[in-house]
């Protein structure tokens, strides 16, 4: 085991109808004038931002808007809320939605408090040293970003798709979390959101950190919660059990917890960034359509990680080699993905004629020589799973 | 799954040497006057106290003794300790040692900044609403005290052994864990540290509340991962990564995350704890004793999740009815703590001829009519299961 450091101050407040106490949590956490972020239109509709609002007013909290965060979220709405922040002397950042509305709060809390440029945070020229205090009040169980310390933030002059990772000054103070607030997720997002969370945990589950065995079986744990879970959620989207099991998951999938010790992968986030920074796709689908690839080019070149995967997730009993049980697994997940209705290769996932080149390109560009630890890819070896994914 | 608030922001610095950094973390944590809190000589003996004075001297920081903490600690070191903190301007509480130790260090910091008894906040007659900041140097892991809001004293007077949980308030800034100080830890204490962390998660297994699945493959994670790895320090006390395993479970054990989202049951411990103030035995032996009694008592009352973990925990085969698979699950918990060396009941445990009348009754004196959640034991049942358990 890597010695480590971890820590999760966030509070969550979870269950039903939780998000009218955000007033009284922000306060607690000494916001006075909010700025209040979020997406389309669907906060608006379900009335949920009246809530927040009236929540807000009654505890004589000011508050100015910013809607409009897209998915993919990128560097212009960041840059917007940074103004806005020091034209309005906002105090407190308050997303209301899902990653990308989440990931566009942490960067304005960080950029609001530093004289440079916030881009210079992610390609690693400044430390986040000071950052606004970011709450959350979570809509979509899917990137964990209410739980972590890390934003993902595209930069649209060259489509730079990059993450930042921070130990704990980006983590939020607290993430309000009311599971009913899902119910009204389409399905295809539902089941993005899925394939996202069960990434983040691979992604830490690829290791060559060996004898880490209770962050294994806590990894193993929260794959097999979502597995169980997730059916139902497709089939009855307002079964609140199940809703706030993946709820839940999403936050253990994300915050650290499953990395805990260990060296971590990430080529396949790093992958699809490429990806959906190209094509515009949904993350969750990106990562469903790259990663049975990733998985499947594994097995003929570091086979471990992805037996026990397959033995210990998916029950799968063990076979002649290796690398049949490895496959087996392999084949159980992408019938899992299947029935939730994700896309398991590029083309499945509508980019019929991917740039490999481009997306090599990019990939090696934004992330240098080598992407991932499990196995340290080149350009050769990255190109080769992009052409698996095709 | 019930509402639920949930807020864990104990920095764990965990790893090879890291005691070696408690005065900087100290520092961070706006300590500039210590208590250094201590149980017998073990720490004196193997030189870590005098590694932690020194790292504490490097940084300017003042400390002040505070040693002979023993096991089951009682009031009396308390107030001893809330004396000294008030005398010598005290502002951080350092405990190195085990639960004994945190739980002491929690109670003088709670009662520093209370001007009533500090019994109050047992008893419920005042709630804690502030604490000096706790730090940790874990030497013991077993209680999981360094990750918990949680500390349990013994009142001499009346010998009233009662726990007192609080949120967030009485949680550890930090804790710092470095596995290697466990390795002279003799096996006796390693074995009951082992049950006493199983039994935390098992407290929170057992519940009414149901579809709590992402929680329930925790815990049974933990468990997992405690039933591999306890062998490996059985047998080789000074392996690293098997010590390293153990001592994080112990922590994931009891800082909330395996109760999360429900009703948790704590019949056992609240047992055992008349039994170790009565008779003066280590905690997690006294669970070890008690603990087959209480499920062998629920196979006949209510044996559904004892079923589920003999399935989910130790293999076992569905047999011809859940009492049978229930009962052999609780066969195989039996051999695994046998071959750690653990006594599994009060006879095995030394105490030959146990005052049961005064056990029943001083069980419901200090918790009740009824005690546990799983099932609401009245004194009659409590009797069986310590008739049980002799």
């Amino acid at each position: 085991m890597n010695n480590f450091t971890f820590c999760t101050p966030t509070e969550f407040v979870f269950g039903k109808g939780v998000e009218t106490e955000v007033g009284k949590i922000v306060c607690r956490y000494g916001g006075t004038k909010v700025l209040l972020l979020y997406g389309g239109g669907s906060v608006l509709r379900s009335g949920l931002l009246a809530r927040v609002e009236q929540a807000l007013s009654a505890e004589n909290i000011e508050f100015v808007h910013l809607g409009g965060v897209e998915p993919n979220p990128v560097d212009k709405k960041v840059y917007e809320g940074i103004d806005i922040v020091r034209s309005e002397n906002v105090d407190f950042i308050l997303p209301v939605g899902g990653g990308s509305v989440i990931d566009t709060a942490k960067a304005i809390a960080a950029g609001a408090c530093y004289d440079g440029d916030f881009w210079d945070f992610f390609v690693g020229v400044a430390p986040v040293r000071e950052a606004l205090p970011v709450g959350v009040v979570l809509t979509i169980p899917a990137a964990g970003s209410e739980g972590s310390g890390n934003t993902v933030i595209t930069k649209l002059d060259g489509l730079h798709k990059l993450s930042l990772r921070t130990d704990k000054v980006l983590r939020p103070r607290f993430a309000v979390m009311n599971p009913e607030l899902t119910f009204t997720l389409p399905p295809y997002q539902t089941a993005c959101g899925i394939a996202d969370m069960m990434v983040h945990v691979m992604e830490r589950y690829f290791t060559n950190t060996l004898h880490v065995e209770i962050t294994d079986r806590i990894c193993e744990g929260v794959l097999k919660a979502i597995i169980t879970e997730a059916p139902k959620v497709m089939s009855n989207p307002c079964d609140y059990e199940a809703r706030a099991n993946i709820m839940w998951c999403g936050t253990m999938a994300h915050n650290g917890l499953c990395g805990v010790g260990r060296e971590e992968d990430w080529a396949s986030h790093f992958m699809e960034h490429e990806v959906s920074a190209l094509y515009g796709v949904t993350h969750g689908a990106g990562l469903s359509a790259i990663v049975p690839a990733w998985l499947t080019w594994m097995v003929s070149h570091h086979a471990d990680r992805v037996v026990q995967l397959a033995i210990r997730v998916f029950d799968v009993e063990e076979k002649d080699t290796p690398e049949a049980t490895a496959l087996e697994g392999i084949s159980r997940l992408k019938s899992f993905w299947r029935s939730l209705g994700l896309p398991l290769n590029l083309h499945e996932l509508g980019v019929e004629n991917p740039d490999i080149d481009l997306l090599v390109d990019k990939l090696h560009e934004n992330k240098g020589e080598f992407v991932g630890r499990y196995v340290c890819l080149n350009r050769e070896q990255s190109r080769e799973i992009f052409e698996l994914a095709r």
